[in-house]
């Protein structure tokens, strides 16, 4: 999850996951982790991308885009997925919230490059 | 949009307006007015929360939820709104992309708490 930058995604309709959580202190492995699930996610079937940040106190936001509600339920099953999900309850999360959410509009703004 | 934190959602459906950001260099006034416009946005019909953060490498995600589409169109409409996205666009962002969701379901998790 160490990637700063945006997500391209298609023309909407698609799905958004939408993480929101508190860290506990110290990192216990969670960087490692991360860093992976990102990875495992990028792989699986209908990912369109993840947006993520994390601000010093702790409190973060990860956007993950799939183009189904059926491929995050398959996405929920994965068992290494799940197996994170149980130690982030157990050690790294002291609160999330997540949402599944439709997107239904985009747009965009960048800025003119200046040489 | 200091304000660290979750924000407290109703049952779903509902919407959400996702704001991925990357930030120019230097403040140029740009706290201020994102205070004021966290503010501001609490004042809307329809605004349900606002969850924010932004990592050292200034890129940011914001996502503020709204009851209906409707009243989120009305906050884009909202004359000081639009001129700060103006001002967004001239001087504090060198990139954002915005995406309008449909919020499906929604779970959480809030560790125990140990005193």
């Amino acid at each position: 999850m160490s990637a700063a930058g945006f997500a391209s995604t298609p023309k909407p309709p698609y799905y958004a996951v939408i993480f929101s959580s508190q860290r506990t202190e110290g990192d216990n492995g969670y960087g490692a982790a991360a860093d992976r699930m990102a990875e495992l996610a990028a792989q699986q079937p209908g990912f369109l991308g993840m947006e993520s940040t994390r601000g010093a106190d702790g409190f973060g936001i990860t956007v993950a885009y799939f183009d189904t509600e059926e491929n995050i339920r398959a996405w929920k099953r994965n068992m290494e997925h799940a197996a994170a999900r149980q130690k982030g309850r157990e050690v790294w999360y002291a609160h999330y919230e997540i949402r599944i959410a439709r997107v239904e509009r985009a747009y965009n703004f960048k800025a003119p490059q200046i040489d």
